[in-house]
């Protein structure tokens, strides 16, 4: 009587989210399925492993099914993966999309390669492994079938990670990243709150921001509208936002941007 | 094991619905949770009202969140609702959303504000209050916590009512306004047929519509691809459109505009 | 306790859909609905009905409810169906949109005339049958009503069919047709590579597509980026694509075109 969660790259103009519901039902009839978002920008790997990792200490423990899958049909690894905390079991590609969550919970401390699982829905397709093969092995797991025969076993330490930049403190200034940015221009950056701490960077104070002064404030309306803040955002993440506009347009950020944050005056 | 529905303006390209799904799961694995809609136009508070208000008489008696809350984080408050009929419970921003659909069933009797209620997730961020307070609190309340235990009483008279505008008859017109324009360019009218008793506008017949002469018809069927028309929708409430075409683009129509229907010759 | 299914082209942009599903909560509340996809083109029976027969094999038997149906309100009739194998139920218009299903699990071997069933909601709207007459029909069948007692029983035979083209081979070509065009501008054709056998197309092969050399390829990579390919789709079909390219675009391609499919060099 597991609960599934379900986040992929498909969208739901199309069948191949509610076929893998119906995978899932055929299998696993009790199991509960929780869509987290079909969203997920075709192919953006590391978008898609950032939402799984932000949303997972939302839902109930279970069998977190994600796919995002550019390299399907390829060589990449098909993978069930399971934590260390709270026996929480990640099913999907090898491809770094996984392992933000699974760190979040401890880190792998199992993996198999499900490639030619016996769970697995034959013949398995070139192209919509979603169906054939990632949904029935997480189904199986959810319904109660023991993780180690889903597949077969290897180190977790072989697991593909996710290429991230890495924030670092130099000469008393954070050096952070954009992280991703969302459809209003919101900014996320790789740096918490906590990490703050000894930096001189504080709340409800100036912040220079590549240069650029910005006003370190706990809400949109603490800023004129058209100016600019840093802010604490929802997922307790530093992020960069313009109050009714985008902080992308007006500090011209993009994706991996090196951002440098200093005390101000 | 209650039933729990589900309004907001999130959309389902981010994983906020999906996320509030997992909250409402963890507090209340039995309840079921119907999505009504999470397509309500970003911050339309009064959309998302006449949405809620015409969907739930077909929907089981239970809770009700919707959000739709562009002052989140701010002064406003949050509440729950309970209603004279049915026992159905509103949970959402006090901000006039819930309003219409409390008056379809028999109006509020109770509320309490929950902006600090002991099932809120801490700490409440300042903009996700979808996930870490309506949702915690439908979901106790869909397990059978008890109501009044889910935050401060306070007069059900004080909650921020809906602005509308009253339709009205005079000198033999009835005088009503554009609710609502869906994307097909149809505008719904704060007018019900039922109403029309005793003013001589009659289905088959042709209605002056601001002078305009339109025809009074049941299906978009009975007037020429062009032509528009003034019909009762799916939900009983008059509308205008356009057979194959835009009422909105050809009458000039946006949202509160004044409508005066007369009858025809 | 029966399965529910439920594709439609009415969207998630509206409460359409989640109206439906409280209905169906409301009269049939253990039973479990699989929202196969709203994103149907609008009106579009044929992307529809080929949708609906290419889910149903994945999905578990049970009620099959689909409501694509441009005709709503005027002369066509409203049905259920019984099919001949798994005891496969379909609701909805009766415009072809559910004959390719039906005919996948055995041919229709029942069906009733629904329009004035006793299960529907009155007064019925003369345009959301989606919600007064098709999602009561399948909740009370999925809540184990007789299917006869859903309507007025009729000929199966009179059920109104699909218009397809006909696939055929001539002169030692295969003569298939565009069945639809997805939204990267890949080409379904009607046509299984199972039937192939005998006509000297063979996949690794070149063949000759309107006389254009394109390679059978079991993978997009397979080809070079831009160049075209054949290839078996996830469903099994027969489809022209372009790599990181669009097939319409390359080859000008539109629904309904007639492809010459002929062994290459």
């Amino acid at each position: 009587m597991g609960v599934i969660t379900f986040l992929t790259d498909y969208g739901l103009g199309d069948d191949f989210v509610g076929v893998c519901h119906g995978v899932i039902a055929r299998i696993a009839p009790e199991a509960r399925v929780i869509d987290l978002t079909h969203g997920i920008e075709r192919h953006d790997v590391r978008g898609g492993a950032l939402v799984l990792r932000r949303a997972l200490p939302y839902v109930p423990a279970g069998v977190h099914l994600a796919v995002v899958d550019p390299g399907v049909g390829g060589e990449r690894r098909a993978v069930a993966i399971r934590c260390a905390d709270e026996d929480r079991v990640l099913v999907g590609p090898d491809n770094g999309l996984l392992i933000p969550a699974a760190d979040a919970f401890g880190g792998a401390i199992e993996a198999v390669d499900i490639g030619r699982s016996p769970h697995r829905l034959e013949p398995v397709s070139a192209t919509f492994h979603g169906r054939d093969l990632f949904a029935p092995v997480a189904a199986h797991l959810a319904a109660g079938a023991p993780f180690g025969a889903a597949g077969e076993p290897f180190s977790a330490d072989d697991l593909t990670p996710l290429a991230l930049p890495e924030p670092r403190i130099a000469e008393g200034a954070v050096i952070a990243h954009v992280l991703a940015v969302d459809r209003f221009g919101n900014a996320t950056l790789d740096v918490e709150h906590a990490e703050l701490a000894g930096t001189g960077l504080r709340l409800g104070r100036t912040v220079r921001v590549n240069g650029l002064p910005v006003h370190y404030a706990q809400r949109f309306v603490d800023v004129a509208p058209g100016e600019p803040l840093l802010y604490e955002d929802a997922y307790r993440t530093l992020a960069l936002a313009v109050n009714r506009g985008s902080a992308a347009e007006l500090l011209g950020l993009k994706r991996d941007d090196e951002i440098r944050l200093e005390p101000g005056e």
